[in-house]
């Protein structure tokens, strides 16, 4: 399977298009069509049909896909369908929003550990998670076998807790410290700069108004 | 100016330099080159040169740019330099981190007003800003003058926020809800799902398997 090509648009399509066969399996529909999924989620069939052709062949011609069906493959095409071990690093604001996420454990990304380096969080509980001192971040990770580490922590440490996550032996990293970091190539590295969302907004806005 | 076949990735990383910009401005470095862009923030020279070609003529050959006039030049473009009148709906967790994130001011971001249906959070006080009732919505970003809306609250009342926003005159939302919002064309809408960061990883990790 090549999948090295693909447009990362497409990966992010594919996650919506996932959720909106959730909710269409909820509700006990059985089958769908490309332009259903395009009016659920706010694209056009043919960007559907392009998207899930990357993958193969899916659906019948003149019946449509069938919803659970589509839904498991597409799941398995993003490396769901299984759960991933997460560690969040930084207990502030942000972390706690995280942690309060619904969407992460709906779709099997469970935070297994947190750490902070503040002495008043360390041995708090949020949710069923106990929060660890910084310093144990590596032992405690490598136990664990996370997978993917959270950085939600301020720009000046992210590099320091990136370097130890990888340690740890994390494979993925997402990184909310507005700060570039440097990793390994084999690491899966993304960035989530909040500023960035509101400047594609106010790009948008300014080239309507030429 | 015909600014929009412009990629949204084009966008995101012409952000991206200019922070970069920003960082080697403070350092007190006069000139730069597309390389030293690339190296400073991990894409190639070529993608550099051809990202701010969509946007005519920089620089001077064998010179490099002035690192101060292309800073200026890229905001300019991305609607910065100016400050935009922001409104947060939700002073969950998320919103609090929101408001706290130094990203958002000192790119001209500035929450000016937040709203809150829960009557423990009306009244109280986030940075130097008053969280008022969501009854109060539509009037005050009316009054201000609110551009963008930031919605931060559960998926099941997104859209009823979203339509008061629209109503008092906003035109660009930030959406944090995991739902689809139907809004007008006119309104410029970008949606953050923090679970389809965490997806595109997993699908990396997974192509890297294959």
């Amino acid at each position: 399977m090549k999948t090295l090509k693909i447009p990362e648009a497409t990966i992010i399509r594919l996650s919506v298009y996932s959720r909106h066969l959730t909710d269409v399996d909820r509700k006990g529909i059985i089958t769908t069509s490309s332009g259903d999924i395009a009016d659920g989620v706010g694209v056009s069939p043919a960007q559907v049909r392009k998207d899930l052709a990357y993958f193969g062949e899916f659906g019948t011609r003149g019946v449509g896909y069938n919803v659970k069906d589509l839904r498991q493959h597409i799941l398995r095409i993003l490396g769901l369908g299984v759960d991933w071990n997460v560690t969040l690093v930084g207990a502030g604001n942000l972390g706690l929003a995280l942690c309060s996420y619904k969407g992460f454990r709906e779709r099997g990304f469970i935070i297994t550990s947190i750490f902070d380096s503040d002495p008043s969080k360390v041995g708090t509980m949020i949710g069923n998670v106990k929060v660890l001192p910084i310093e144990q971040l590596e032992e405690v990770a490598k136990q664990n076998q996370t997978q993917i580490g959270i950085i939600a922590v301020p720009s000046a440490v992210a590099q320091d807790i990136a370097d130890k996550l990888i340690n740890a032996g994390v494979e993925a990293i997402l990184n909310f410290a507005p700060v570039v970091l440097n990793v390994p190539p084999q690491i899966e590295l993304r960035n989530v700069d909040l500023a960035v969302n509101l400047e594609v907004l106010t790009f948008n806005v300014g080239a309507q108004r030429f």
